[in-house]
């Protein structure tokens, strides 16, 4: 908290979110949505359903991209994102931060995107090669426009995400030094405590497009199927056998998700000595997240059979978010002396 | 005309503008402000001071493209351009072209704007190197917006720019072809009939920043103090040699502007012979100019003194246009099928 924000009691600004191009997951739970939740109490937070930003990597099925506006929007109420607290709001409804990015590629050369390592690896990870779509090579840009636009002043981002935080604040400090004042406040990157969630297959990453991920709104028989399919110890074939902990799927979620921190630790320690079979810690951790996810489950069905009353929170956070935006777009244009009908200097 | 204009009745709508980056000149002129005063009568005409396009490479100089905003305004009223047949709006006041040149931004790989021979060309000019803002090279998606958003059927380019005309209806095509039916109209390049104004000194372009342009608004001084300095034949220095007229500047102004073309003829048959003095000619074409810019000049300086009026004309364009391509980004977005709070397919 920086001393200003201490002084006013004002809570600092959290700006995060996510592209809607599938519902969300288990590895969206740990990484992000637990801390929202608990962050929403102590920040002023807002969440953006960066439609736009999918579009960056999906221009081919938009339909993808609008449907899962919704879909992300309901596991966010469903894990209980509160919208008396928290402002859920589509990206594409706020035509400041598109003003705003385009401003911001003006401030940035094509030599230092490319420079970029996000943008560097995700390219190679997409296969774009050289035929990369120029909205992904300037979504650096586009993300310094949400982050400005909404002043904020801390982004949490997956550890591989932090150069974007500093590329906004290349932008933001070239602004500001080119108007002789601090038009826009400089942000920091929150890198979660708990990292990321592997997938059940055991692979690094939890990714619906990958098969190894256990939706929010799954469905009792598909988080049974998945815990079954979990990656254990494949060396461990007898019950008899010591098994080993460290990249074993089952043990991973149990420290994740079992509140019973001293039962795990000892079924740890049963399992490495052996005599300890894989099936009875899949059906704790099953049991573990059959519970956890069940509310999870059922308040998604409840709104999702009222997508007006989710609609209009989305609408009211939009308008609001509208506002705001559109503010921050007319401090910046004026601090830079651009065109208005309204100051004629 | 297409089938479709003339069985309606339809005026073609006709899309240009202007950089303001700095006061019009008698290139301009030339080029196109002489043909748009024409084309009002027949076509539905929209002029675009193109202030978020000029910051692609004046970003480091808002204020320059703010304060000729007016500037160029005044240019196009002052030589005639009637705000009740043209609409004349502001760029940046228009936040669906902001939110169309991003959508279609996914729609360009980088590999393609970077082989546009206009960039290409451009970027050496301005000796960018790689350093190339990115605004910059993302402005043939831009241009793009701008000629769809306004559903500009005819659009005047320079010869060098027809390859953004062909850029843009790229885009259009791949729009129109993933939705499966014709979103957007692909636009047609018009070529003016006189080509380029050189220079006073000769140079082939007539550019403020080289110094030898004559302003629209230029005092009588300054218009004498550039014909004195225009371009000759340098071989013909005493008034009996033989002349030469190609590539003179004095003849290729006195082929643009004087009325009395069969003079003129015979002025160069004698120059060409021998015994016509370059400063007959001068004198000559300083009346034509002079003659020519007065009432330009005066309507000028008399709009000049009434910013208001001028504002309101710029004001009441804007909002016309916002809600034109308001409607156009909808339309395209309700193509593609994205996300609206209305629809809710």
């Amino acid at each position: 908290m920086t001393a200003q924000t201490s002084q006013t009691n004002r809570r600092p600004v959290i700006l995060t979110g996510d592209r809607p191009t599938g519902p969300l997951h288990l590895g969206h739970f740990v990484g992000s949505l637990k801390s929202r939740v608990a962050l929403q109490d102590s920040h002023e937070q807002y969440l953006l359903l960066a439609d736009t930003q999918a579009m960056t990597d999906n221009a081919h099925d938009p339909d993808k991209v609008r449907r899962n506006v919704l879909e992300v929007a309901l596991d966010y109420l469903a894990v209980g994102i509160d919208p008396a607290k928290t402002t859920i709001t589509v990206q594409s409804h706020l035509p400041a931060l598109a003003e705003l990015t385009l401003m911001y590629l003006n401030f940035v050369t094509v030599a230092r995107l490319e420079r970029n390592p996000t943008i560097k690896e995700e390219i190679q990870a997409r296969g774009f090669g050289r035929d990369i779509p120029a909205g992904f090579l300037c979504y650096p840009a586009s993300q310094a426009a949400d982050i400005t636009g909404f002043k904020a002043e801390v982004v949490p981002v997956g550890e591989d995400q932090a150069p974007l935080i500093e590329q906004t604040n290349e932008i933001v400090r070239r602004i500001n030094h080119q108007v002789g004042r601090d038009v826009l406040p400089e942000c920091k990157a929150m890198i979660p405590q708990f990292g990321r969630l592997p997938g059940v297959d055991g692979k690094a990453k939890m990714s619906k497009s990958m098969g190894n991920a256990i939706a929010l709104g799954a469905a009792p028989e598909q988080i049974k199927a998945a815990v079954h399919s979990m990656y254990t110890d494949p060396n461990h074939l007898r019950v008899s056998d010591p098994g080993q902990v460290e990249g074993n799927v089952v043990f991973t979620y149990l420290d994740a998700f079992d509140p019973n921190t001293e039962e795990v630790q000892a079924l740890k320690e049963h399992y490495q000595r052996g005599g300890l079979g894989d099936m009875v810690l899949k059906r704790r951790i099953e049991g573990v997240l059959q519970d956890m996810l069940a509310p999870i489950r059922e308040r998604r069905e409840a709104l999702a059979k009222d997508p007006d009353y989710v609609f209009d929170i989305l609408r009211q956070g939009t308008a609001k978010a509208r506002e705001l935006t559109q503010q921050t777009l007319e401090e910046v244009r004026d601090a830079l002396g651009m065109f208005s009908f309204e100051s004629r200097r």
